[in-house]
C-alpha cells in the first residue's frame, strides 16, 4: 500500500526555496542575469501528498497587507530595468561575437491597435539595439503568403525571432500560419508544441508565451510566493488566460480558470489570493470580486471613449482600479502595469533565442 | 468601448446543444458511432461574458440527486458496449478493405502491474480483432534501443498505434524517447504536440489520451451536463489529471486543479459539482469533500494488502467509496469504474487511427 507520508511540505518548500536561490546566486554572478523567474524545469518537484489540512499557518499575502491602498506595481519602471538589462546583454554579444538579435515581425492588415503594438515592439527592440523589420502584408492576402514570408524568416540567419501579430483577419486560419513558424523561432511560443512543453511537467518550452511570462515576473517581483496559493485567472485564451495558468501551475499554485460560461465568477474571484485577470472586459472585476489582500494583475487593455483624452479614449483594465486597489495589497495599473512587461518579454525572448542559436552564454 | 452583451448564455448553450444533438443525427446514422463523446472543434464556442450573478436557475446536477445512495456507473459494462460496437467496425474494416487496425506495444522492464496492464490490452485487441504484438526490452535496456523499436514500428504499415507502456525505469528519459513516436500513431495522447493541441481552443489533437477520455465519455454516459459546472481535478499527472483538466475545460467546465501544494484541498473540493480523482492515495478523499449531489469519477487504482483476498491484495480507489456512495449522485466503482474505460478508448484510438491511415470511413 502507498504510504502517506508526514507533512513533506514544509521540506519541499525549503527544497524549492533553495532550488531557486542557488540558481539565483549561480545566475547573479554573471552578467547575463535579466529575469528574477528560474527555469521552469527547476521547479519540478514530486507531488507527494500530505493531508493535514492547514499546512501554511499564516498566508504571507495577509500578512504583507497592512494598509489601506495597494501597492501599486510600477509594470513600467519594472522593464525598463529589464530593458535595461537587455541592451547590456546585446552590446556584450555584440563585442563578443560581432552579431546582434534579429526580430522579424509579420503584420497582416491595418487594424489600428495592431499598428500601435507593431510600432511599440519595433521602438523596444531599437532602444535596446536589436535589429528588427517588419513584413506588412495588405488584409486580403493568401494563407500562402503568409506562410512565405514566414518560411523566408525561418531561412534567415540574422533572424532569431518571428512574431505574426495577432489577431490575423478572419479568412485565414491562425492555427496553419503558426505551424509554419520555425519552433526555435517562435518567440511568442504559440506553436502548441511549445504550450504542450508549458503544460507537461518535466518538459521546458523553448519561449514562454510573453504576456504571462511577463506576469510571473510581476508576481516574483513583488515578493509574493506564488507555491500553495490559490491563484485565478479570468479568461482563457490562447495567448494569455491558458498559458498562464500552466505557468501558475508549475510555480505550485492551486488554479482555477474562470471563463465566459463560469457561474459565480465573483464567488470564485473573491477565495484567490492571487487574481490574473485577462477577459478583455472593461472594469468587469469589482472591488467585492477581491479577497482582502489579494495580488491582483490586470492584464485586460480595452480602450474606452473619452473625450476629455488626447486621442478621443482611454485604456481600462478588466479590474475596477478605483475599488480593488482599496482591497487588494498588490495592484497592477492599466496602461503601465503587465502592458509594458509583455514588450520586455519579447525582448528577453529575442535575447534568449539568439543566444541559443549563436551559442552565446 | 467593448459592450456587454445581455445574457448570452443561454443562447450559447442552446447552439452547443444543438451542435452535439446533429453531430449525434448525423453521426448516428452511420455505423461508425461509438463513443458520446463530440469532437472537441465542435465544443469550441466563443467566451461572450455576462455579468448576470447566477445563470443556471437550478443545477441539474442536484436535480437528479434525490435518492439516498449515488447511482453507481458501471464503466464494465459501458466499456463492453463499446468494445462491441469497436467489435463490429473491425469486421466492417476487414470485410470492406481486408485490413485490420495493428497495435504494438513497447513494455520496458518486468514490473508486475505493467504486465497486469500489458496483458489485459492485448486481450482486448484480440476480442475485437485487432491485431497485436509486444515487444520486451530488458530492464537495463538504452534509450536507443527504445528508440530503435519505436521506430520500426513508427516505419511499420500493419501498425496503426504504439504505446510505451509507463513509467519507465528511472534511468531512460521518458520525454526523449516519447519524442520519437510517431504523432500519427500516439494512441496513448501522450506526445507534447497532441497535449498542446488539447490545450488550445481552436485545435483538435490526432488523440485524446485514454484514460481522459474515458472519464469524459462517463460523465456524458451519465448524463451530466458539464458546461458551466464547477469541476475538481485531484492530481495533475501528465497522463491522467492535466489532460482531464484540458477536456473538462473544452467542455465548458470551470475547472480547479488540486494537488500535493494545494492547501485545504478538501474544502475546494467540497465545492465541486464534478470531481475526477487521479492522485494514487487511497481513500483520500473521504465522503465530507463531497459536495451532495456531486459526480464522482475514481481513477486512483492503488493496491492495497488484503489477506482475505485471493492475490493477497485488493484495489482501492483514491475516494472513500463507503462514505461518497452515501454523499454524491453518481459514483464510478474501483475496479469497475475506469479502469475498463482506459482500455476501451486504447481500442477506440487504435481504431480511429487505422480508419485515417487507410482512408476507411
Amino acid at each position: 500500500m502507498m504510504g502517506l507520508m508526514a507533512t513533506p511540505w514544509n521540506y519541499l518548500r525549503r527544497k524549492l526555496q533553495l532550488k531557486t536561490r542557488v540558481l539565483h546566486t549561480v545566475k547573479g554572478g554573471l552578467t547575463s542575469q535579466v529575469l528574477m523567474s528560474p527555469p521552469l524545469v527547476s521547479l519540478d518537484l514530486p507531488d507527494i501528498w500530505s493531508l493535514s489540512s492547514s499546512r501554511l499557518s499564516v498566508s504571507s499575502v495577509h500578512k504583507i497587507f497592512n494598509e489601506q491602498t495597494a501597492w501599486v506595481l510600477d509594470g513600467k519602471m519594472i522593464s525598463m530595468g529589464i530593458r535595461s538589462s537587455i541592451a547590456g546583454e546585446v552590446r556584450r554579444m555584440e563585442e563578443c561575437i560581432g552579431k546582434v538579435p534579429g526580430l522579424a515581425v509579420i503584420m497582416v492588415g491595418q487594424r489600428w491597435d495592431s499598428q500601435i503594438y507593431v510600432r511599440n515592439k519595433i521602438k523596444a527592440c531599437e532602444e535596446v539595439g536589436i535589429k528588427s523589420c517588419v513584413t506588412e502584408l495588405p488584409t486580403d492576402c493568401t494563407e500562402a503568403e503568409v506562410q512565405s514570408a514566414l518560411l523566408r524568416f525561418n531561412k534567415d540567419p540574422s533572424i532569431h525571432g518571428i512574431l505574426v501579430q495577432l489577431p490575423l483577419p478572419q479568412h485565414l486560419d491562425e492555427g496553419k500560419v503558426l505551424d509554419v513558424l520555425g519552433l526555435e523561432k517562435d518567440v511568442d511560443g504559440f506553436h502548441p508544441l511549445n504550450t504542450g512543453n508549458l503544460a507537461v511537467i518535466g518538459r521546458e518550452p523553448l519561449f514562454i508565451p510573453c504576456t504571462p511570462k511577463g506576469c510571473i515576473e510581476l508576481l516574483i517581483r513583488s515578493g509574493v510566493e506564488i507555491i500553495g496559493k490559490k491563484a485565478v485567472v479570468i479568461g482563457r485564451s490562447n495567448i494569455v488566460g491558458l498559458p498562464t495558468s500552466f505557468l501558475l501551475q508549475r510555480h505550485h499554485a492551486t488554479v482555477t480558470v474562470i471563463h465566459a460560461f463560469t457561474e459565480n465568477p465573483e464567488q470564485i474571484t473573491s477565495a484567490a489570493d492571487i487574481v490574473v485577470s485577462a477577459a478583455g472586459i472593461p472594469n468587469m472585476v469589482r472591488g467585492n470580486w477581491i479577497k482582502p489582500g489579494a495580488i491582483v494583475i490586470d492584464v485586460g487593455t480595452s480602450p474606452v471613449e473619452d473625450p476629455s483624452c488626447e486621442d478621443g479614449y482611454r485604456l481600462v483594465g478588466d479590474v475596477c482600479y478605483e475599488e480593488a486597489v482599496n482591497v487588494a495589497s498588490v495592484i497592477t495599473p492599466v496602461p503601465g502595469g503587465v502592458g509594458p512587461m509583455t514588450v520586455a518579454m519579447l525582448l528577453s525572448n529575442t535575447l534568449d533565442s539568439a543566444k541559443r542559436m549563436l551559442d552565446f552564454t
